[in-house]
């Protein structure tokens, strides 16, 4: 059924928008003097969006983003110190211990055994290839993709690579926008996995992902059940 | 001879490090006031290093090295006016057009006549993923990679991948660290194309590289020349 099985990585085989979420708290804290937590949290949203295209995904521009934000909030007054705890966020971030989601682990392990898998995720090469490494799953993996964007034309450089069909390739992620929307327009199966967080750029609307078909699972672990469920109906 | 022919990026094919020395003499500069340019050159390479493991190559990485130098040179000082210029220096750097070194053009379009061409490149990925698209050279490339770090392991990986034996593949590049020395310790073959600037951290020392054979050429126009040559001999 399958000659390719993708995993996105943060918030689907790992916890990552809990350390963002985390780290926007010290953030505003640090900033309650200049501004209130909604101010803070709209500019830095703003800011974000404004620097993507730029600076792209990972904590490094996010952390140019939070200091621009400190910058615009605090209309100058942000002291010196407090731009130097803001990059101590960053090392804290990158610093934190990688925590796997429930049923990884299992999934992963029973899956390698039937097809030959693959992470594909954006963000910071270093810090990427940093958490692959410490998540102890590498071995699972048989290719690993850090890309800067994970749109229809990424996906499909990539199954060419691999001569893979998009008919023959699952992915499986927690973003419709990035993991499962852009495969599904390939002519690929896409696994949606929400994550309880899901950081605001990643979010549609239902309606926009009307036509498509994918399919839904509440966690990981269920997946082997359902890829079985798929390949007896193929 | 050779079954596939790599090439550094950033200060081989086009200029990178003109790039970086001119940002840096601003941010001189903006800090007169506070530090000496020489205290600002030490401190800056100091930071760099320190944060390099965490933060990896790249334009990002350099500006919150940056940051963190106005930070300590001014001992506090440095107004929040100051270290939003300092972002806005890596927005021009991102910025910066490609501009190609002499003889790049007519030097790929010579070799991808009979040899499948690779781009091996460190930095950011969106940042490199730009260069190379802009540089408008993407299209004699069978393969690019963007990788966090140039080792020997990493060499030996992506020829795995490709399935090339290291005596079949030839490096190209400016630095010795990077693009030569592992390559060679590898069993491959190395052209060494020096850049009028290297930045310090590439720099070794000549008897570092004394037992290690590779070919030094003073401009990429010299490169068909060479392969000819070795393919004739061997």
């Amino acid at each position: 059924m399958f000659d390719l099985i993708a995993f996105d990585a943060d918030d689907t085989l790992w916890h990552n928008e809990t350390i963002y979420v985390a780290t926007q708290a010290r953030l505003r804290q640090m900033l309650a003097a200049y501004a209130s937590a909604d101010e803070v949290d709209r500019v830095l949203h703003e800011t974000e969006m404004h620097n993507l295209e730029l600076f792209g995904y990972g904590i490094k521009g996010f952390t140019l983003s939070m200091i621009e934000t400190a910058l615009a909030v605090s209309e100058g007054r942000v002291s010196a110190r407090e731009i130097g705890q803001i990059v101590d966020l960053a090392r804290d971030m990158l610093r934190t211990e990688v925590r796997l989601l429930d049923h990884v682990e299992e999934t992963l392990a029973r899956l390698a055994q039937d097809y030959p898998l693959m992470i594909v995720t954006k963000g910071d090469l270093r810090d990427q290839e940093r958490r692959i490494a410490q998540s102890g799953m590498a071995h699972w993996f048989t290719h690993v993709q850090i890309v800067s964007e994970k749109s229809q034309e990424v996906y499909a450089a990539l199954l060419a690579r691999y001569g893979v069909p998009p008919a023959r390739f699952l992915m499986v992620g927690n973003s419709l926008r990035s993991d499962v929307l852009p495969v599904v327009a390939l002519g690929g199966h896409a696994v949606y996995i929400p994550y309880p967080l899901t950081w605001a750029h990643e979010t549609i609307a239902p309606e926009m992902a009307g036509d498509h078909r994918y399919h839904t699972l509440e966690h990981i672990g269920l997946l082997p059940a359902l890829i079985e469920k798929l390949a007896a109906e193929g």
